[in-house]
Parts: C-alpha cells; structure tokens; sequence
C-alpha cells in the first residue's frame, strides 16, 4: 500500500465553538474552514499543521457516529485518516488482506476527497480512514 | 506557540507483537525500532509515515497509564505529539493561558527528545504532548 502521509486525525468534541479557541490561541492554529457533512451528522471546523490537517467533529445529532463516541468514550481522537494513491486497489489488496472494510467502494468525504474506512476491529482500535485526493 | 507537524501519534495496544504484522503487511510502514521505556511502564514500537512518526504502546504493567487507558477505553489513540520549538517558553506560554500541565519542565523521552504533556482535561480531551529536538 502506498500511504504517504497522515492526511487528518479526526477529533470529537462536544462543541466545535468551545474548541475553536484552544486550537487557536493556546496551539496557535488557524481555522481556516468550518462545514457541515450531513450524511455524517457532524459540524466540522478545520485546522492545518504541517502535512496534517485537524479536523475538530461536532455531533449534530446524538445518534450520530461522533455523539455515540463521546457518549462511550468522551472527547478525543475520533479517527486517523491516511493519504493513499489508488484508493479502489488499496481497498481490495486490504480486503484480501482480511481487514473487514466499513467502505466497499470510495465514496466523496470533505474538501472534495475520496474516502474509504476500515473498520477499528481489524486496525487495533484505531478508526481508519484512507484519502485520494482525485485532482492529483 | 510555534508547532511545525504532528511529531508522532501514541496508540495503544494490548499486544505490539500481535499489531506489527498489520502496520508492516496492510498499511506497508515499517517498524524500525523497539524501545521500552521503563519509567512510563510500557514498550514502544516506532513508524515512520510522512513527517509523523506512529508509536504503537503497549503497557507492561496494568497500572501503567497506558494499562489504565485500555482498561477503560479500549485500544486506540492514546496521544497526539506536536513538535514545537523553544518547549520551556511555550509551557510557560501555555500555563499563563490556563492550560492544566502535567509537566511544567520538559523531561527526557523516547528517542533523545525533549517532552512535556498537557492534560486533557484542558485539551478538550485529546492527551497532548509537545516534543523539541534538543539537536535542532
């Protein structure tokens, strides 16, 4: 697999407002996008911090993914998400490898990338999402 | 504050001989070290991907912070490290902003850096450390 850099972590919070200010002044990052992803039910504010991005997850829903891990887990690291060239093949190669996919196929995620997860029972615990940006 | 990348990741493991194959087989990183780190009661295993480094940790006691964090969280995400320059100045930096430090000096960590933790009560509960390169 072709992985070259952590694209984003993912950090639940319970408020992206309440975060906003730690990021900013305390880590002296700027925040330079917020969006909203619907199909995800979450509010999302966006950091960047050399190769990586940080993108704070606010839940808009509590049945949603991220309100279901702050209720079991409280704030924190939500998920790792990898850059990767050839996402589709990637996807297959780990399949057989028997990682148990959440995503069969790509699908569209923020900032216009495709994305993919792997499920965190086949990955050690850790949520893991892989990245292919489609204008490179 | 002046933080340049995320410096590593710490994940937390039960077993890091039964997570390298997957880290080394699926995601195709290397594992270029081994190191046991007596004083945190765990043994660390190194990654290199892009500018971040991931450690995977595995506790070799269940009293150790890392034994307790399984117990109650499961495997995952333990820490996120920011490489930062000039550490003294931005704890201090930082505690006169209100940020809780769990070390107010900066101690000896794995591979000869100079580190210091925040704590997650006020980092909207992500574990932080800040990491300097004392050869930089």
């Amino acid at each position: 697999m072709n992985l070259t850099h952590i694209e984003h972590l993912g950090i639940a919070v319970k408020s992206i407002e309440a975060a906003i200010p730690y990021y900013e002044n305390v880590l002296g990052l700027k925040c330079y996008a917020i969006e909203e992803v619907p199909e995800q039910k979450v509010k999302t504010a966006f950091f960047k911090i050399g190769q990586t991005k940080i993108e704070l997850l606010e839940s808009t829903d509590p049945e949603g993914p991220v309100g279901k891990f702050i209720e079991k887990k409280g704030e924190g690291v939500h998920h790792v998400a990898f850059a990767v060239e050839g996402l589709q093949e990637t996807l297959n190669l780990v399949a057989e490898k028997g990682v148990n996919l959440i995503d069969k196929q790509p699908r569209k995620g923020a900032e216009g990338l495709n994305i993919a997860f792997l499920h965190p029972k086949s990955t050690f615990g850790v949520l893991t999402e892989l990245c292919e940006d489609p204008k490179k």
